[in-house]
């Protein structure tokens, strides 16, 4: 089976998992944060969002984490930027790495964003023409790949045309992303597959979600398609089985510890970034997602291997 | 991507799942789980385990749960069985699908079964003799062919050697398992490439545990090396992450959830499968591990997909 040396971990934590969380870090313990999973060796974090404090509450900070930061060479930090209000914010905090946010599903495109699909791209220009003034490097995030919660399936025609369309920007990687964590490895083969003759491999990343177990399956599935960048939330962040309208990430140990098991270097230490989850855990409330982390913390000083 | 069209789904729940869970469950839920289970369409059943109710106090209710029960034609009753004892039980209670448990691991087998893999062997061929005179169909469980909590890796050569030994002894299906859930979709591949050029591989199962949340994952390539053949507890029984201990079993909603997304039959009913972990859950105390069920609890009702 053929799959990649190295994979490129994504993580999110920051950003996507503490975007859900009703538990709010204060801007000290996510400077903190970030900085540890730097530590850890992730090679891109996405610290926060610009966006109106008043749609969400819990990413008002960004602009004091950014600003607190020690930042690591070698280590991109990235931030979600919804308009050109948020591209200026970005820019003033130091930030190059930004990302902007579209969905395949007109109802999803309304509710998440409040915005049509052409509208939300009408956006995505202007904010383009101001990035690149800017020099930023722009990742583009796809919602809804695999299913939405309001259309229900979603034809990879429609990832592939919107693919493209990010691309034609100069967008330079879209997320393909499972936002409600439905997809299979079937659909994950059928979607790269479509993907595949059209935009280049290198330039796709798929952001999965295990709301239903299943998004280390999409993983591998992913791998054999050729993907190598991949999203994940420290301890599975913003992914709590048991909260209404959790997202349910990816745990990003869940994650390197598979990739590693398959002989896939991430650059990542896994016990680092264990280590990153208690330290997150310990301010939350104890419990995290991530599998992995829940089997680590059981075994812990038991000298067994579970 | 060349995966099977159907798999059969050998639901482990009312033995491995109960064996684990501290709150037991009466003769009466424990019949009903079973005909429910039945009534969804899961082919084979393990109800329980003929062995010592010193050793395995959730185990006790096991002849009186099979005498109890109203089965359904086309399903089979399966239950471990020990020693000569457990299977005169079982004959007794009309069962006439047995198990065996052996290890890789010597140390792991003399903690689980107070016995050495060659003593266990030896027990093994006695029960075996009676099985056959029964006309009984026997099954055995490898434990720990993708690690030992004691002794660590387990060489792929040791799981080929005593797969073969159990197939020699008229076994007519070996549960390759991942008994702490270590393995990764690498392993699989490894483990299932030694085995696939000296065993049949439809002599062999695969029995998983998402400890780590890669279940789905090692499904997936198992499918792809030809396995058709898994087990799984309803609701993920037993596998509960916060319990010091637990198991970790693949949940047989996440199972057969993808395993329908790929396409891939199983004949089992979704939903009604969905109730019968609903069942369970009313009578443990409401959570079941299970990431699908979790999903789809928190969705209920709500006419969204998530």
């Amino acid at each position: 089976m053929r799959l990649p040396p190295h994979v490129t971990v994504v993580e999110v934590g920051p950003r996507d998992g503490l975007q859900h969380e009703s538990i709010g870090l204060s801007v000290a313990d996510t400077v903190a944060f970030i900085e540890r999973l730097g530590g850890a060796g992730l090679p891109v974090i996405e610290v926060g969002a610009f966006v109106s404090p008043k749609w969400v509450p819990s990413m008002a900070h960004t602009d004091a984490v950014v600003a607190a930061l020690s930042r690591r060479p070698g280590v991109r930090y990235a931030a979600l930027v919804p308009n050109l209000i948020g591209i200026e914010r970005a820019a003033v905090a130091g930030i190059t790495d930004i990302a902007l946010f579209g969905a395949t599903s007109e109802t999803f495109s309304r509710r998440n964003i409040n915005q049509s699909i052409a509208d939300s791209f009408a956006t995505f220009r202007v904010v383009m023409l101001r990035a690149h003034a800017l020099g930023m490097r722009v990742r583009g995030y796809l919602s809804t790949c695999f299913g939405c919660p309001y259309e229900g399936d979603v034809p990879p025609a429609r990832v592939v045309e919107l693919t493209r369309a990010l691309l034609d920007l100069g967008v330079v990687e879209v997320a393909i992303s499972d936002t409600i964590g439905v997809a299979t490895p079937g659909q994950v083969w059928r979607v790269l597959g479509a993907l595949a003759p059209v935009v280049p491999i290198g330039s796709i990343a798929l952001h999965l979600h295990d709301t239903r177990g299943a998004a280390l399956a999409n993983v591998l599935a992913g791998l054999q398609a050729g993907v190598t960048i991949f999203d994940a939330s420290c301890g599975g962040l913003g992914g709590c089985p048991y909260a209404p309208g959790a997202t349910g990430n990816l745990a990003t140990e869940d994650l390197v510890a598979m990739l590693h098991g398959l002989g896939i270097d991430t650059g990542v230490d896994l016990e680092a970034l264990l280590g990153v989850s208690t330290f997150i855990a310990d301010r939350i409330g104890g419990r995290l997602p991530s599998r992995y982390f829940q089997a680590w913390r059981a075994t812990a000083g038991r000298g067994e291997a579970w």
